[in-house]
C-alpha cells in the first residue's frame, strides 16, 4: 500500500475580518503587539475559531543514526544519539530543561537509533533501523523503510490528536543529522552544497571542509533527485522522515506545527514539498547560528520569532519560542476589549 | 536630606572561569546555547553563584500623568491612564495575560496618576502628585518630588528584596509619556529631537509632526539640561523618576533589571548618568517598533532579546522575554554535565 499524504484543510479564510476586529477591539493601540497580533490571527484561521487555543502541547524529539557518521561528519561519535536519548529521558538535557519551565510534555521517539534503548514512559519505540546505511555508498534507506516512517508518524500524531493536543513542537537528535538536512536542502532547493552546509555541533575550518567533500562525494553518488521521498531514501534519516510525516499529519488535523533549527526545518521543507499547504500551519520558533539555517528559513517564507545564536537542535529553539506563541493565543482569549473594560477608544 | 544614590556592588569577575567551564561541562556542544550561555553567564556574575535562581519575580507597572499631555502629544486622552491602571487591577489588560502566563507577580504602582484608585490588593499607592505640571509651561516636578519619587522607589524595592524577589520586570502606564522619553533622550544623549521622537500608541504623519512641534517647544522653554535628576524635574514625570529609582535600588541589591519599550528605557537612561553600573544588572527585553528605541537601546549598549515589533508598553515586552532569561539561569542550575550522564564530549 502506498504512503498517501494526508489531506490538509485551508484555513478558515472566511474568519480573517472577524479574528482583525476582535484583535482590534483588546485594550491596547491596534497593532502594538506586533508580531503576537499575525499569530493570533493565524491561529485563529487554523482552529477556525475566534478564541484558540493551545492545549496539551508536547516537544517530540525524533532520534535516529547515520550511517554517514561513520565518516566522520560530525566531531561527535555515533554512540553520542544513545548517550543524549538517556539523557533526555532521565531530564537532564537542555530541551527537557526548557520543556519543564514552559509547561510542555515531552517524548523522545527511537525513529532509527543505533544502539537498544531500555523501556521507559517517555520513550516511544518505533525504529525503523539501528541507523541508516551508509550513503556514501548506497541509498541510506528503501522507499519501504521511508513509508514506514510516514505511517509511524500518522498514528503518533492520530494518538495526540486523540487527547486533545493541539500543538507539536519539534526536535530531533541524532550523530551527523546537520550532513542529512544540507543534502535533502541541496537536492529539493538547487542550492550548492556549499551554501546548505554549516559546523553543525562544531567543526572548525578544517572540520568543516572535509565534511563539505564527503557530503558532495554522497550528493555525486546519488546524482540530482527533485522527489522528496526519494530524496529520503538516499539520503535518510529515519528521524526527518518521521517528521517530515508528522508534520503533515499535524497540519491535516488542523494542529499546530512548531518549527525549530536546521534539521527540523529540513523536515518541513520535504514535506512542504509534499503539500505545500502544511506551511499554512508551521510557525518558525527561531533562526539558529547553524549556517544554512537562515537561507532556509528564507526559501519557505518563515519569519523566525527568535534569534538567539542557538545551533543545538533538540527542539531547544521550538522550545523557547512556545511561550510566545501561546501568549498570542491567550491575549486573543483573555484581554478585556475597550467596551468590557471602560477604556476610552480615543 | 537630598537624596544618595545606593552603591552598586560590582560583578563577582573572579568567579567567570568557574561560570565557564561550568556552562561548557552540560550537554551540549560548546557555545550551542548562544545568547542564553551569555545570560547564565551574567546572572552567575551578578549573584555570585554558579547556581544562580530568578525567585520571586515581579512585574512593577510604574503608572503616572503628564500635564504635556493636555497639548494633545498623544492620540489617546489623559482619562485612558486611570481607565488601564484599572484594567490593570482587573486582569484584563495583555500585561495581566502575559505575567499570568509566565508565572509572574504583577503590581501596579501609583506614582502620579491624575485620578482618585480605588484601594486594591495589587495597587501600591504612591502618589507624589496628580499627574505632574505642563512641561511647556513650567518645570513638571520640583527637585523635592523628583527625590520623594526615588526615596519611595528605594522602600518599594528594598521590601521585595526582604521577601526574596531576585529580579524585577519594569513596566509603565501614563499617557503621554513616550513625549517625555523623547524629552529625557534627547537632553541626556545630546541627540536631535527628530531622532528621539516616535509615533508613541498611534499618531499618524500630521500627529507625528505636531508632537514634535510641540517638544521642541518644551526643549525651548527649558534649554540644555546635562544632569538627569534636573531632566526629571523639567520633563517629569513620576513614574520615569520612580522606574529610574528602583532600578538603581535593584542593582544596589544586586536584583536583576529587566528592560521594557521605550519609555523603561529613558529611566534606565536616567539612571545609567546617574550610576552606568546599573546596567551590569540589566537585561534588555527586547526592541519595540517605537520610533527611538532601537537607538536608545544601541546607546546603552544593550542587545534585545526579541523583536517582535512591539509597541504597547507595560512591560509586556519585558514580559514575554522573561522565559528566554529564567531558562538561562535554569539550564545552568539543572541540565546535566558530560559526566553525570555519561555522554562522550569527542
Amino acid at each position: 500500500m502506498p504512503y498517501t499524504i494526508p489531506v490538509i484543510p485551508p484555513l478558515a479564510r472566511e474568519l480573517e475580518p472577524a479574528l482583525r476586529a476582535a484583535i482590534n477591539d483588546k485594550t491596547k493601540p491596534p497593532g502594538s503587539l506586533g508580531r503576537l497580533e499575525e499569530i493570533a490571527l493565524r491561529l485563529g484561521l487554523m482552529q477556525g475559531t475566534l478564541a484558540p487555543a493551545l492545549d496539551a502541547p508536547v516537544v517530540l524529539v525524533f532520534a535516529g543514526d547515520h550511517g554517514l557518521a561513520d565518516e566522520g561528519v560530525s566531531p561527535f561519535p555515533k554512540a553520542v544519539t544513545v548517550q543524549m536519548v538517556n539523557n533526555f529521558l532521565a531530564g537532564g538535557a537542555a530541551i527537557n530543561v526548557f520543556a519543564r519551565r514552559n509547561g510542555l510534555a515531552l517524548k523522545v521517539i527511537d525513529a532509527g537509533v543505533a544502539g537498544p534503548l531500555a523501556a521507559h514512559p517517555d520513550l516511544i519505540a518505533r525504529k525503523v533501523l539501528p541507523g541508516t546505511r551508509n550513503a556514501l555508498f548506497e541509498p541510506a534507506m528503501t522507499p519501504a523503510e521511508v513509508e514506514l516512517c510516514f505511517e509511524h508518524a500518522g498514528r503518533l500524531i492520530a494518538d495526540l490528536d486523540a487527547r486533545g493536543c493541539k500543538a507539536v513542537l519539534f526536535g530531533e537528535m541524532g550523530i551527523g543529522n546537520t550532513s542529512i538536512a544540507s543534502l535533502l536542502m541541496s537536492a529539493l532547493t538547487g542550492e550548492p552544497l556549499e551554501t546548505c552546509t554549516g559546523r553543525g555541533a562544531g567543526h572548525d575550518a578544517a572540520g568543516l571542509s572535509r565534511k563539505l567533500e564527503i557530503l558532495r562525494r554522497v550528493q555525486a553518488r546519488h546524482g540530482p533527485i527533485a522527489d522528496p521521498l526519494a530524496a529520503l531514501a538516499a539520503y535518510g534519516g529515519c528521524e526527518v522522515a518521521m517528521m517530515a510525516g508528522a508534520m503533515l499529519s499535524c497540519a491535516s488535523r488542523r494542529m499546530l506545527v512548531m518549527n525549530d533549527g536546521f534539521i527540523v526545518t529540513s523536515a518541513l521543507l520535504v514535506a512542504s514539498r509534499l503539500d505545500p499547504a502544511v506551511l499554512d500551519y508551521a510557525v518558525f520558533g527561531h533562526v539558529s547560528a547553524e549556517g544554512a539555517h537562515p537561507k532556509l528559513v528564507s526559501l519557505l517564507g518563515g519569519r523566525p520569532l527568535l534569534s538567539l545564536d542557538l545551533r543545538l537542535g533538540e527542539g531547544t529553539g521550538a522550545a523557547l519560542a512556545w511561550p510566545i506563541v501561546v501568549s498570542a493565543a491567550d491575549f486573543l482569549r483573555e484581554m478585556a476589549t475597550f467596551e468590557s473594560a471602560r477604556v476610552s477608544k480615543r
